[in-house]
């Protein structure tokens, strides 16, 4: 008998946890993905906002697998599926063939039409991503530094943040951190204390997937740290010069989108029904309607339960990895397979500066000083290794301690022309 | 009286030096440099190949001289000086007024006349240098993991560094480290310690700033690591095939250049002397010959002393913006002013992977596995500020206990124009 070839496209949460999960059985797996990193997400906009280093929350996916010789990894990129055959045709030439496929290939931003808001507004979902915002955000203090004009002073000194999910609040509450409490004794010219941040979401509050008095916690929170919040306010332009909420524009040279994401082509790929984010419906064993043996897992897939969809965090991901494993083994093994899949809740967290937070437990719910302690813990906790757990514990507690922050690089586009 | 003005054009060892030991003077000081951060050049090799992080050997210039409010840091570019008017020009617009004019704007790679080679083999000078080198090595091995034909798997596992100095002699060593103790286990394909590493020097040894002993050792410890050198050979012809050494084609996907260095514009800003690789000529005082108020410093200049330069490392650097600093006190508080400078050569200090070292104190030689213990400790003693230090002290240890590299990112060019 030939061993059981299993292709798994990404290596995010959802990919991870499933060759975590199955280690043991008889098979052969290959993981591609395009990048040579996973990468810690939830912890993305504290890369964007100087507190940690890129590769504090970013692991090559070769080393995580260095002791598991049924483990392939491959950096190369999916060009298609052919279902006919049973293949996988990367970019390199390379066909991989398979008995299970497993796409797990992620989001990106989504612009709702007007994608040619992206590079005015970028958003957060690689390491490039945010050394860019870091760059641009870092940019804004220096140019108003060197400025005679107290109309494009004031640009670079506003921050628009579109979208009040936790990265849209965490991005706001950490740049007005750095605004007034990390920048001001260091330059000379300008108050970085007069920065305004405008977190703008068109929905009635931040948060949404929060309780209502949580949600109205962040609120004062973040004003507390002086972010104004703008509720209720659809962004109707962007431009280079600045935003117009509602009817009004307000001039910001600094603009990041955190309002909305689209599913990567997994759905494309294999030609099946997929939602208006383009997440590919799977059935109840987040397998696709005509085939069992190819999964779509985490933000690339539209998993409903009890009527509403299953959210897109690293926790669902992490538990649709699992459950795949585990239906795996029960096939290969010739036991019974498991019931469909149960996403379970275990909660919403989001911070809000350096010393707040809020943690949704659904009966349970805490918010302030307390919360951003067991938020800080359940992070360190997630980090893959020692080393990462120390080394961000250490990253944070001195930013804690000394109100600094570290990671503070403007990293330019060099003009030495790259092959990659 | 108004209060003397000093320009600082350059935030390296010289520059720092040099606004360091100005406290307490009855100055004003701006410090111009187009990069937001200070770097620490000699431990960039390591950056380069994946031992150390980007974040810690750089820091915020700003960040430096929160507590030195006669410090004005600008992040801007100098595009001329006017001597007549005793101005800077800079490209945000910014015009500066100077009294006193320091110039230690650092060099770049000099590829002797051919520039067409710089896209082909980079140098190691900046951070976007050390990432950009660390993707291409990466990316090597990925290459070669994926590719089917052996004369390409044999291209990409070919890595030649041209010039044998320090930094020639530290990328080798890592390289050879990397592929033969680092990446084995890794890989399912390929066995990564075929790679070959190339240190190609036109001159007849390795390390020639050290004695003849400790050049004959680090060439004995390179090979023992695995890397080929060949002295005496120049390389003719560099393409993105490969690099050819005398007569010799050797195809070599990855290619850098640790050959020479150009000093950057400053004479020509001031229209005085240079020498062969652009440094300005300098009188005893490391003023410019017809200025007493303009100096320039560290690589960007050119001191000789008993007949021979000052060699272009951070010491040199170092001690040549202390001395402007003592002159610039005792002109000010109109004491007598030192004689002229002198160079006190500390000794050379270099690694070769990651256990041995050669130290050339003068007198006193080293090498071997103590050398590099206290080569590790000088340099974390080097390093700016408690956090920096415990950091890479702690990257060290763990290098060196787990014997894996943990800073393996290969950070790729996003397709979103950006405006810097």
């Amino acid at each position: 008998m030939t061993e059981h070839r299993v292709v798994v496209v990404g290596g995010g949460f959802a990919g991870l946890q499933l060759v975590h999960s199955l280690k043991g059985a008889p098979v052969k797996i290959t993981l591609v993905d395009r990048r040579n990193h996973h990468l810690f997400q939830p912890l993305l906009y504290q890369v964007a906002t100087t507190v940690l280093a890129t590769s504090e929350i970013a692991w090559p996916i070769r080393r995580l697998y260095r002791n598991r010789p049924d483990v392939t990894t491959l950096l190369d990129e999916v060009l298609g599926v052919d279902r006919a055959s049973r293949t996988v045709q990367l970019k390199s030439g390379e066909v991989l063939e398979y008995d299970t496929l497993v796409l797990a290939t992620g989001a990106r931003h989504a612009y709702f039409g007007r994608d040619d808001w992206e590079s005015m507004a970028p958003g957060l979902k690689t390491l490039e991503d945010a050394t860019t915002l870091r760059r641009r955000i870092l940019l804004a203090f220096e140019r108003a530094e060197l400025t005679n004009r107290t109309t494009e002073l004031d640009a670079q000194l506003t921050f628009a943040i579109i979208g009040a999910g936790p990265t849209g609040v965490e991005m706001a509450g950490m740049i007005a951190e750095l605004a007034h409490h990390v920048l001001p004794p260091e330059f000379r010219k300008i108050d970085t204390k007069r920065t305004r941040v405008l977190l703008v979401e068109a929905g009635p509050r931040v948060l949404p997937a929060f309780s209502e008095d949580l949600s109205a916690y962040a609120k004062s929170a973040l004003e507390k740290l002086g972010v104004e919040v703008l509720t209720g306010k659809p962004v109707t332009a962007i431009t280079e010069d600045g935003v117009t909420i509602g009817d009004t524009f307000v001039p910001a040279r600094t603009v990041m989108w955190a309002a909305g994401v689209q599913a990567s082509p997994a759905a494309k790929w294999l030609e099946v029904e997929a939602d208006r984010a383009g997440r590919a419906v799977v059935g109840p064993d987040l397998a696709i309607a005509d085939d069992p043996n190819i999964f779509v897992l985490g933000d690339t897939a539209s998993v409903i339960q009890d009527g509403k969809p299953v959210p897109g965090i690293a926790p669902a991901a992490k538990q649709q990895g699992a459950y795949v494993a585990k239906l795996m083994h029960a096939r290969l093994s010739g036991k019974p397979v498991p019931g469909p899949f149960r996403y379970k809740h275990q909660g919403s967290l989001a911070t809000i500066g350096r010393r707040a937070a809020v943690i949704d437990f659904g009966k349970f719910k805490l918010k302030g000083g307390l919360a951003w302690w067991i938020w800080g813990l359940a992070h360190i906790y997630f980090l893959i290794g020692t080393r990462s757990r120390l080394a961000v514990a250490w990253s944070w507690m001195w930013t804690h301690m000394s109100g600094l922050h570290s990671a503070r690089l403007i990293t330019q586009k060099e003009s030495l022309k790259d092959e990659s």
